[in-house]
């Protein structure tokens, strides 16, 4: 089960804000699977128990780290009990981490710093790795997945072009515009049966 | 027409590299469009020629100064002659710019590097921008371009997941598979007819 994380709280803001500084550091030296929640109250000595209610659990701690306005999980969860293509209501909801009511500072800031985060030190992107395989690309283990990876491209491109870049048509476009557009690619790669000819790896 | 960069030549290689580090000030300072050959030899404190002389004309600048192997505008020539779908030769062509014999560093490096420059600085992004506007997506003028845009988000989520986060099995794929599986997305953006009902934005 996911626990949601908390989210924001008044008051106790300077715990709350060591906690985060903690696990920034955390996540960078051991990456996202050997962190614990135990390790990031060691290192910004605090009780345990006050990660867990500020945070929830290691994702949502994650998430808060990188500014996220959702957990990713709980986004793909809402898509898997829709009927019909997704396609369209995943880039929405992905823009809506960057974008939407519970997104802080500037549209698309957060995204902003995530990539700049990554492309700065390797060890970023290995922790973004490894929280987005355990949490979105295959919770239940399992063979690396063509269609994941292929629906990631896709969907950090659209925040490359409309966040980073501004490149128009599609930095002033409505989210609306934007799922129209690019949901129908992501159909395609989830579809599944995108294993080149003579891939070691499984697909779908 | 378009003058082919020079690429690098042996010996007078401070000069060159102290045009390169001027380039970059102009480019960050007065973004793609406002830069010139003269006022980046102004800066630099050579003669115009011979920024000519190393470069050929802006473009050949630009490709020097974020270090891609080729100009993206040749790139674009080559697959104009070709008939047929050309969305997995541009993927290898786009591939072959980061990782391919003519590229310098480890494989992708140049990519993450930029990468890193465009979401750290805005004035990077906006030269970035102007650059790619001016050279690929529409290099004759015109209304922003649905198609080249979303072209553009593909190919870049590809490197970010092949270069930036490593994610499996796009990381370790050849070239090949890759293009394989992302070309007719790409196909399918150039085709056009990709402007959202009621955009003010024309297409192809």
């Amino acid at each position: 089960m996911v626990t949601a994380p908390l989210g924001r709280r008044p008051g106790k803001r300077d715990t709350r804000t060591e906690i985060i500084a903690a696990a920034r550091e955390a996540f960078r030296a051991d990456g996202y699977d050997g962190t614990t929640m135990r390790s990031v109250a060691r290192r910004a000595g605090v009780d345990p128990s006050l990660v867990h209610h500020y945070f929830g659990d290691k994702a949502g701690l994650f998430v808060a780290v990188m500014d996220l306005a959702h957990d990713p999980r709980q986004v793909s969860e809402q898509l898997a009990l829709r009927a019909g293509p997704k396609g369209a209501g995943l880039v929405l909801a992905f823009l809506d981490i960057w974008e939407g009511p519970a997104s802080t500072g500037e549209p698309g800031s957060s995204f902003v710093a995530m990539m700049q985060a990554a492309s700065s030190a390797p060890e970023v992107a290995t922790a973004l790795r490894e929280f987005l395989t355990e949490r979105v690309w295959r919770p239940e283990g399992g063979t690396p997945d063509w269609g994941s990876a292929l629906v990631a491209t896709q969907l950090a491109g659209v925040g490359w072009a409309r966040y980073i870049m501004r490149v128009e048509p599609i930095a002033s476009a409505t989210p609306e515009e934007v799922a129209a557009l690019v949901g129908p690619t992501i159909d395609r790669y989830m579809a599944g049966g995108h294993a080149p000819e003579g891939a070691a790896t499984a697909t779908e």
